[in-house]
């Protein structure tokens, strides 16, 4: 298990932050995840599912698929996940099956979080798999981000509904 | 929600046992799985981590990804997921993100099951999305292709160990 000192921790989420800008970018979920092995980041992922029409795109598993490519593996042993939400379901249970040890994410996920509020995949004795679950760094900062994607998704919507009236006027 | 007649579920659980000897030939964990979208395959997949080198790479993700390009859509409204063996917790996730609303599944799986086993990932009230599961359809030909695998994989180990010893007697 890596033993980061605190300024390493917040540089790699600093990182995983980077990666959730570019869903933002795109007005998707910004969900931004980097995975390190001995000090070197093996794979990166943001959000991807409405650019890639892919359901199962989350920055987890863009970023297991470009570590298990780097490392040429599908165990990732010896890595650190870093994640800015904690993984939902589908990537709790994805972390296991890549034999990650140790997830270190920002904020709580308390509707869909499967590593400590809705489930606690990650800990679970009856799997094959344990992790070592830390969280809290730059909690604030991994939050925010997500408040202002859903702030300019209902301006979004708004301006939407706007164009809808305005056009159904223009039709009558 | 699609109404199938046995026969119909017969039929295409075959064609998931198919996808499942797919992987049995390339000596990889045999679970296969087609999904149905107004009595047509929208998508195949069978477990293929260790041939892709991806973690993630279980039988129904696959699936779950060419369906998604098939229709162009991320959402699976409408479609049926038959596996040959109860969806993992990661699969159970993956199902509940693509939004598909039926799955039937050949044999459980006590160890791993994320439908009913270990967990009720599937109709787990708390979730944004709940699937309607049936289970049993030629369960006994999904448990069995499993059990060849793993006698195989007993073979394979026993003659590996075989040659390893052969190995060290010639170096010595």
């Amino acid at each position: 298990m890596a033993d980061f000192s605190q300024e390493e921790k917040v540089y790699f989420m600093t990182e995983a932050l980077k990666e959730a800008h570019k869903s933002l970018d795109k007005a998707e979920i910004p969900i931004g995840c980097v995975i390190v092995k001995d000090g070197q980041i093996i794979g990166r992922g943001h959000n991807a599912r409405e650019e890639l029409n892919q359901a199962i795109m989350h920055a987890e598993i863009m970023a297991i698929n470009e570590a298990n490519a780097t490392e040429g593996n599908w165990r990732l042993l010896d890595s650190t996940l870093f994640v800015t939400i904690e993984p939902c379901v589908m990537c709790s249970g994805a972390i296991g099956l890549a034999r990650i040890p140790q997830v270190i994410y920002g904020a709580t996920n308390a509707k869909f979080g499967g590593a400590g509020s809705l489930y606690d995949i990650l800990t679970d004795e009856r799997l094959n798999h344990r992790v070592e679950v830390e969280t809290g760094i730059l909690a604030e900062d991994c939050a925010s981000i997500m408040q202002t994607f859903f702030r300019q998704n209902r301006e979004r919507q708004k301006e939407a509904k706007r164009l809808a009236k305005e056009n159904s006027e223009f039709a009558n």
